[in-house]
């Protein structure tokens, strides 16, 4: 029997992954479709892809409004795909998001940014095999138009999960990558990792410096760079994350930081964290600032550019946070108190706020 | 005669200042109105103020809708009081706004924020003798509606100008004091300084800290605290800011810093620049934090927060700028180019920003 897929996420990135899993016929696809539910049912999407071509109407085998409906109408799942935005801070983490699709046999694929996105995951889910996905796909998913401007091109590893073997870790990696990958390498292509942690430092070179200054700022990275950020703020802080991840086992070069310094030349493009600020959504700070500078202070490495970094948008988080309502604040709690202690009476009133 | 005083800058502070010099009746005083001069004309302003009590539709002797008429008509004036914000970087410096009603025997009063304001102005117009005054007042002025909240408090004293006698600028700051002052100290109070660098510089705590953190991220001083910003960024940049002072010759003890960091304890107070920013209006960013930070390099005081914080804001600014057409992009212009040149480019295409 073909495995049973269920992909969490209906961006750009989900979307793409929901065709390339259909189109290859070798497994049974679900898609969780939570507020275009109804338009996705009546027409589908239409889809403009480098990839996978032109499609009007195109819908994969079963769609559901919610993971939970998923579970019940085409559960279990041997693999939950994970391609929604990973933000600790928010509403729902991930493994609360995909908790009613995982059952003991269930592989989760993390096609995710950032750094310990397996940690929780694994805490929650012991006996699951945790794979890492990096997508370098360009992608948007804007009223059920798919927009795929790269290749889909995914590199896949498994994480350390202490308490599942080896063996069985490399055999699920191997089946994703079978279902995934099309037969013509040209068309898509699954490019398998030992580890994830290279890669996944890498892309944090432009995410935790590029993405979070135009976060910070409002502009994007070449009206950044036009205010001299590549010598003054860019260069010394992507310096940092290179420390961190020497740190952590994983040595870039010089090159890899040209290489992100340059990676926009031209291009005049907005990173994600900057959308985010401009459309009042909250930005998946924890997982490319927050994790990365646990990493710094477990291993001693001083990181100060990054980490004012992170205390500016951790305010900025706040502010987003308190307008979607995840945080309250009752002013009069605090008046007549020393400033000094507002975290604690903060922390009081909104216990499960941070 | 009496002294002939002009007032640039229609806003809280400059408002009061025009009422306080008319109440003591002791100069003839011109009020420069802009946007508002026909209202102004025909209704005059509503004031509600702690200082000179309830009012409506009062004017002062001559308003003028410029600098330039304002000259014409009722100078030449023996006092410019400059009470607009500064900003450099904007579309005019405060020695050009004022230029028109400067003559070699003219007084410039300076009521404004932040470090190093008078060395233009005594670079441009080297024979004034130039005052610095710090309004502790909370005014402001929105349609005509003149709101004043505390006791009209002025920290008055000269400016060191190298090309006037010090006998003449004493001479100059007691007449202004005088015809300011009220008889009832009661009423309003002009307090005559020495030297108006220690009162700067502490203003600066305040300024160079909260306010900027509070633009960057959005949040009121109180939120940023909630956030545990004492102990992790307002502290250690205060820290910074005292380093600088006493490197510029002004020691300030964590008496100051202590006041500072508790000034705002249960007031959810927006500070201008943050009120700049939700109104995408240009901050007074150089001579609050790119001043000082001119003064560090001097001296050879590290101050790595101020440092990124201003960076930042730079960037912040650049959008605004750009927002008013101060300063413009042609993206074609960096297409294949190097980053590491953008700012070279930049500068080329314009020549005037900056």
């Amino acid at each position: 029997m073909a495995p049973k897929v269920l992909v969490v996420g209906s961006g750009g990135v989900g979307g793409i992954a929901a065709l390339a899993l259909t189109k290859n016929g070798k497994s049974e696809t679900t898609l969780v479709v939570r507020s275009d539910y109804d338009k996705v049912i009546k027409d589908g999407y239409t889809v403009h892809s480098v990839t996978y071509g032109d499609i009007e109407n195109w819908r994969p085998k079963h769609v559901s409004k919610s993971v939970q409906d998923a579970a019940k109408e085409f559960g279990p799942f041997d693999y939950v795909v994970v391609t929604t935005k990973n933000i600790p801070d928010g509403a729902m983490t991930c493994e609360d998001i995909i908790r009613p699709a995982v059952s003991s046999n269930t592989t989760i694929v993390l096609i995710q940014n950032g750094i310990g996105i397996e940690k929780p995951m694994i805490e929650q889910f012991p006996n699951s095999v945790v794979l890492s996905g990096i997508s370098l796909i360009g992608s948007s998913n804007i009223n059920c138009v798919i927009e795929n401007l790269h290749k889909d091109h995914i590199l896949l590893s498994p994480f350390n999960n202490p308490n599942v073997s080896k063996e069985l870790a490399e055999e699920k990696l191997h089946e994703f990558a079978s279902i995934y990958q099309n037969e013509d390498k040209k068309v898509n292509e699954i490019v398998l990792e030992s580890d994830s942690r290279r890669s996944r430092w890498e892309k944090l070179i432009y995410n935790a410096v590029l993405n979070t200054t135009c976060a910070m700022t409002g502009l994007d990275v070449n009206r950044c760079q036009m205010n001299g950020s590549n010598a003054t703020l860019f260069g010394p802080a992507m310096d940092e994350v290179l420390a961190i991840a020497a740190s952590d086992g994983v040595v870039l070069g010089p090159e890899s930081k040209q290489k992100f310094l340059h990676i926009g030349d031209g291009l005049f493009y907005s990173p994600s964290m900057l959308i985010d600020v401009q459309k009042d959504q909250l930005m998946e700070l924890e997982i490319i600032l927050g994790n990365p500078l646990k990493i710094a202070r477990e291993n001693g490495v001083s990181a100060p550019i990054l980490s004012l970094l992170y205390q500016l948008l951790k305010m900025k988080q706040f502010k987003i946070r308190e307008s979607k309502g995840l945080v309250k604040v009752d002013e009069s709690q605090f008046k007549g108190k020393n400033s000094d202690e507002y975290p604690e009476i903060f922390a009081a009133c909104n216990k499960n706020g941070q």
